[in-house]
């Protein structure tokens, strides 16, 4: 089959075997896949991929379902999914836990498809089975506009939460207010001091991909019994913490992957996205964000595209 | 009624009113109140008491119910109980919430019962709600002959997890063996050295007084998933973070507080308190742990007693 592989660090078109399938795996005939930040990390040696897992590039695809193992038995050959993966979906055939894949939402195309699994999944963990996200809860999305800014403003609107944006320019303000954000504030030195006036108690959690160099603002602006999630290190490791302020005001920092978890944990997430948030899609509640689609062949580009942080949403991989 | 204030600096046996009581309280004879570190801060003006609550020192007592509000349904006049107290126990009378009063377990003596609520109820609330302790669980408990040590230890070996301790003194490290502590180690330059050789995988839970001194030696010794509870600042304010280390643990800060938390929080500890720990008081698989019982005129020893970290267990007020 037809792969992607990092070769001296660069992308390139290849020729691999097709994955085994064992007894509670699926193969998929892969129809679409799409770029994750994690993708560029591991590109660079900086992320390597979990014990087991391919080492392919690409953690979710749309497809068909091509193979089943013995012991499968929620998908069957010919069904329309879209999965979760460890890896390996930058590929022609991909296989991964029955758990992982659910049913295709009916009213999308293959790329639309494809842009759901990682964004839904990791917000679904974060704010919901992480966060405790409740009713009237205010959230504040860092990189606003990326692929889990733009699901996280959406399902803040599909679950009656409230939702604020920092993004890289002002444009991206405008798209993410017209998804439903509140309020945005474009990336800078006076950010902060914007982001403080919005919500006088602070934010109930704050889905944060930059780390260090946003930590101690975040915990400032983070209200009583706020969580700070921390899913990304995009801005540094190394950071201050003031102790006091997070007792008082009883606050919980967590540090949360999704890519590493139990295969028990990812069926729950998939189980939850199929049940609660499938429905939304398929009414057009909410929508695939999709910055641009690209051919296999064009995978440096549309690696170079999120690296340069242009997207508003997901890029896409279609293989159709 | 005979109170406890403190005039300028020292604590000093005066004349107050009896506190009103509102519909949803209940008014308390006091048989024992105990100290509480919180104590010490409120008497240096460091830790002012949350809004509504007495100015009188004194978290937790014992003693008889006196006068119900007429809203009251789940205690009488006459009723023996143990109280959670936001403030005012080192007095002849407190007045409370009836969901922060529980039966006084039969089978202890007043000053035993007053040494219960607080160090329970903090424990209850930070193993269980907040920590989400579960079976076989590795808990590091900081300062682990203080009268929540000692009552995390037990609560451990009733819900079969595994305790480690930190303690100051070679005599704390065999009390809290005695008690059922799998191992200990003396306060000191080279104390995380011990104990980062006692669990390969790290901590589940770790329970600390202790904040910035220990924090980052604190989050390496902490596992996979692992919780670390910041419940007192003895060592400072200001910390460094690794936030990757955290990340790829996917560890938890949890900073908690159980004074300023709303009637509703303390109605569930308390409720949970008296089903599922006081059978094992009654039982005498876990047992009150008192260092030294103090008379009220003595208070400013007693206090001097924890202020120089001499204690193993509580040290009780009697004002019988």
């Amino acid at each position: 089959m037809k792969s992607i592989d990092v070769i001296e660090g660069e992308l390139a078109l290849c020729e691999a075997e097709i994955p085994s399938v064992g007894p509670n795996d699926i193969l998929i005939k892969v129809k679409s896949t799409a770029i994750n930040r994690a993708d560029l990390m591991q590109k660079k040696g900086l992320y390597p991929p979990p014990p087991g897992a391919s080492e392919i590039l690409g953690l979710e695809c749309s497809g068909i379902v091509d193979l089943v193992g013995e012991k499968v038995t929620s998908r069957k050959v010919g069904d329309e999914v879209c999965a979760l993966l460890a890896g390996g979906g930058y590929a022609e055939y991909v296989a991964c836990p029955e758990f992982q894949a659910i049913p295709k939402p009916t009213n999308l195309n293959w790329e639309e498809a494809s842009s759901l699994p990682e964004v839904y999944a990791t917000c679904w963990l974060n704010l919901f089975m992480e966060g405790k996200l409740s009713n009237n809860n205010k959230v504040l999305f860092h990189a606003g506009a990326s692929g889990i800014g733009t699901a996280g403003i959406q399902l803040c609107n599909a679950f009656k939460c409230e939702s604020f944006v920092t993004v890289g320019t002002k444009e991206k303000i405008q798209f993410c207010k017209n998804l439903g954000a509140s309020e945005g504030a474009v990336r800078g030195e006076k950010m902060f001091d914007e982001v403080r006036d919005w919500v006088s108690d602070g934010f109930d959690l704050i889905l944060d991909p930059v780390g260090a160099n946003y930590f101690e603002e975040n915990l400032k602006v983070l209200g009583l019994e706020g969580r700070l999630i921390i899913i990304g290190l995009m801005g540094g490791l190394e950071s201050k913490i003031n102790l006091g302020h997070l007792m008082m005001k009883r606050q919980r920092i967590i540090g949360s992957t999704i890519r590493a978890r139990s295969e028990e944990l990812k069926k729950i997430v998939m189980r939850d996205l199929h049940e609660k948030v499938w429905p939304f899609i398929e009414s057009n509640e909410i929508q695939p964000i999709i910055h641009e689609v690209f051919s296999m062949s064009e995978v440096e580009r549309a690696h170079q595209v999120m690296e340069d942080n242009e997207n508003i949403g997901k890029i896409v991989l279609t293989l159709v």
